[in-house]
C-alpha cells in the first residue's frame, strides 16, 4: 500500500514491530561474539536447526509451561510462517480438509491452501474461536488439522481461555485432527493472566493431537528469520524432511547469535521492554478510539499483542472509509482482508496496530480517523483513488 | 552418515564447501559495517529482497552474461534450494509432470515431488542430459518444467555444452516447457571455458521459457542462505506470493551483509582464490584415482564445482564397498543416492566430492579407497554394519 508510506502518514495499517524498540545492542553484542567464531558458523546447519538454539528454545518453551525434548520433539523453522507451511505440506494434500478460524492471518491461510487442501473456517471473536461451531464442522469434514493462534490473535487481538483450550484438546482427540496453535504474540501480554500453550495443556493421548508454532519475529526481531515448532517426534520428523527439499536449513549464523543472545539472558531482560511499551500504546488507543469515536466504532481491548479489532456502528464501511483516511493520513486494514471467505467477511471490521506508532502518534491517529469518518458519512469528495 | 564423523576419516562424502575458504574476515567486515545501522536491518524484508541485494545479484548475473531487470526479474531466495520450491509449487500441480536428469540432487527431486506432480527422468552424463531422449520425452508427457544442472552437475560434475544448451531452449520453445537451470557451481570452474546461462542465451519468445536458480552457498557461504531466481516477470511474481506464504522473506539482515561484501568487492577477490583451491584438490583426486585405482575405477575429470562421479569397474558395487571404505576410514556417497528412479540406478557409481579435503588428504584417501577395495574384493571379514 503505497499510500502508508507517505512522510506524515500514521499507519496502524502493518503487522510490523517496533523498530526502535528492537535490541540493537544485545543483537550487537552476541553478533560480535559469535563474529568471532564465524568460520564454523557459516557452513550448511542441521536441518532441524543447531542444537545450541534448540537447547535454548526449549528452555524458552519450558518458560511457558510446555516442556519438551530439543532433540526429538523441537525443530528450527524459517520464523513460524515456514512451522506453518512444512506442517501443511506434509499433513494435507489435495481432498484433504483443514480448518482455520475466520478472520485469521491470510499468509497463513494461503499456506493450507498451496497444499491443494480444502480450507474451511469457523468464526471467530473476542473470546477465540466458536468450540461449539468447530464440533459440528470436524464432525462433518473430517480435518486433518484445525489451526488457531490462541493469543492476541491476528487480527482480532483474541485469546482462548484455559478451560477453552481444554476443550479444543477433547475435540482434537474427539476427532483426531490436529491443533496447531501459532503462537508469535503469547509474550506480549501486558494485562491480565498467563495461559499456557494449548499443547502444554494436553494430557495422555492428547499430546499425540497438538502441535506448538512460535517465532522471535515479534519479540527479537524479524530479520532473523527464526521460528520453531514443538510437535510429536513422527510428524517433526516429517516437517525436517520437508524442510530440506524447502531450503535445506536455516543460517547457522543467524541461530548462533539468537542462541548466544538467549544464552546472554538478554531475551529475558528485554520482552519486559516491549511489553510495557506496547501496553502503553494499547492504552493510548483505547482511549484514543473512547475519546474521538465513541460509539462510532466498537471495540474489544486486548491484553497482549499489537492489534485492535474495530467495527464501524454505522453506514460507511471499512473499504469506503480506507480512501478518506488516507487522506487525512492515516492508514488501516480493512477487515474483510483476513476473511478466507471473502462471502463470510464483516465490511465493517478494520485491524488496527498499536505497535510501530508511539502514544502521541496513536492519539492523533484517532482523531485523524474521527474526521475522516465526518468527511465520509458528509460524501465530501476525496482526492484518493484506491483503484490501482 | 555417523561414521563420516568419525576422527581420522576423509569424508568425500558431503556436499559442503571447504571450510577453512570462507572469508570470514571478508565477511565480519561487511557484518561490521551493517551492524552499524543494525536497527534498520532487522525488520521484516521485502519478499522479493532487499533492493541493494537484488541491485548487486543483478550486477553478478550479468557478469556471468545473464542481463535482468532486478525489480521485475530476480527475487532473493532463502538458497537455490528454496527458488527450486517456490518454483515447483507454482508451476506444478497433481497431473502435472515434470522431467529432471538423473542422476540429479536428491532434495532437487523431492521439492518436485512434494507438490503431487509427476516426476520423469531423463539419462544424463559427462555432457549433461541427453537432449534426445528428453525430446522423446516430453513429446509425450507434455511437461511444465525441466530441471538441469548446467555447470558441474551434482553428482556428475558434468557441464551442457553452449550449442547442447541452445537445444535445450529450442526444446522449451517447442514443448512448450520452463527449462530450469539450477546453478550453484559454475563459478567454481577451474579448467576450460566458461559458458553462459541457459537463460542469457534465450533470444525472442525462448526467454519466456528459462528460469535461471543461483546460490551464494558454494562460493561464500552456505549459512548466508541466500539465493536468487531469475524468471520472466508473471513467473517470478507467483513465486514472490509463494515465498510469503512459505517463510515470509528472507533475513533483511543476512540479506543487507551480502549486499555489503559484494559492494566492498570482496567477492571478486574470492571467488578466484576458491576456483584455485579446488582446481588443485580436483587434480589430486584424479591423480590418486589414477595411481592408485587405475582400471578399477573410471571417471571424468570435471572442469569445475565440487564432485567427481566415478564407476568401479569389477563385481563390485558401490554399496558393497562402502563397509570396507568405512572401516578404513574413508567415506562416498553410493551413485544409487542420485536416481530419483531406483530402478534406473546404476549400482558402480559413486559420487566423490573433492571440495573438503586438502590435496595430502586426498592422496590418502585413494589409498585407503584401494586398500579397501583389495578387501573387499578378497571377501574379507568387514567390522561395520551399515543395517541401521
Amino acid at each position: 500500500m503505497p499510500y502508508a508510506m507517505r512522510p506524515g502518514t500514521i499507519s496502524l495499517a502493518g503487522g510490523y514491530p517496533a523498530q526502535e524498540l528492537f535490541d540493537v545492542d544485545g543483537l550487537t553484542i552476541a553478533s560480535t561474539q559469535v563474529l568471532a567464531r564465524l568460520g564454523a558458523c557459516l557452513q550448511y546447519s542441521n536441518i532441524d536447526g543447531q542444537a545450541s538454539l534448540r537447547n535454548e528454545l526449549a528452555r524458552l518453551s519450558a518458560a511457558r509451561g510446555l516442556h519438551c525434548n530439543p532433540d526429538t520433539e523441537l525443530a528450527v523453522t524459517g520464523g513460524s510462517q515456514q512451522a506453518m507451511a512444512l506442517l501443511s505440506r506434509v499433513m494435507l494434500q489435495p481432498g484433504d480438509h483443514a480448518i482455520i478460524e475466520s478472520p485469521a492471518f491470510p499468509n497463513s491461510v494461503q499456506a493450507l491452501r498451496y497444499t491443494g487442501a480444502t480450507v474451511h473456517t469457523v468464526p471467530s471473536g473476542p473470546d477465540g474461536v466458536d468450540i461449539d461451531a468447530l464440533d459440528e464442522l470436524a464432525a462433518r469434514i473430517k480435518p486433518k488439522i484445525v489451526c488457531v493462534v490462541a493469543s492476541f490473535s491476528n487480527p482480532c487481538g483474541a485469546t482462548i481461555s484455559r478451560q477453552r483450550r481444554l476443550r479444543l484438546l477433547e475435540l482434537a482427540v474427539k476427532h483426531r485432527f490436529l491443533i496447531v496453535e501459532d503462537d508469535p504474540y503469547s509474550e506480549l501480554r501486558f494485562a491480565g493472566e498467563a495461559v499456557p500453550p494449548i499443547m502444554a495443556l494436553a494430557e495422555g493421548e492428547a499430546r499425540n493431537w497438538a502441535v506448538y508454532l512460535a517465532s522471535m519475529s515479534k519479540t527479537m526481531a524479524p530479520a532473523l528469520r527464526i521460528g520453531w515448532l514443538v510437535a510429536p517426534p513422527e510428524i517433526r520428523r516429517r516437517c525436517v524432511g520437508a524442510k530440506a527439499a524447502d531450503d535445506m536449513a536455516s543460517s547457522a549464523w543467524i541461530q548462533e547469535v539468537v542462541a548466544q543472545y538467549l544464552a546472554n539472558g538478554r531475551y529475558e531482560e528485554h520482552v519486559p521492554r516491549i511489553r510495557a511499551a506496547y501496553g502503553l500504546r494499547c492504552d493510548a488507543m483505547a482511549e484514543g478510539l473512547t475519546r474521538e469515536l465513541d460509539g462510532r466504532i466498537t471495540f474489544s481491548k486486548p491484553e497482549g499483542g499489537m492489534f485492535f479489532w474495530a467495527r464501524l456502528t454505522g453506514e460507511v464501511d471499512a473499504t469506503r472509509l480506507l480512501p478518506y483516511a488516507i487522506e487525512h493520513e492515516v492508514v488501516y486494514v480493512p477487515g474483510k482482508a483476513f476473511y478466507a471467505d471473502a462471502a463470510k467477511a464483516d465490511l465493517h471490521a478494520m485491524r488496527m496496530s498499536f505497535a510501530t506508532m508511539n502514544e502521541s502518534q496513536i492519539a492523533q491517529g484517532m482523531q485523524r480517523l474521527s474526521r475522516a469518518l465526518d468527511a465520509c458519512e458528509a460524501n465530501q469528495p476525496v482526492s484518493i483513488s484506491l483503484a490501482a
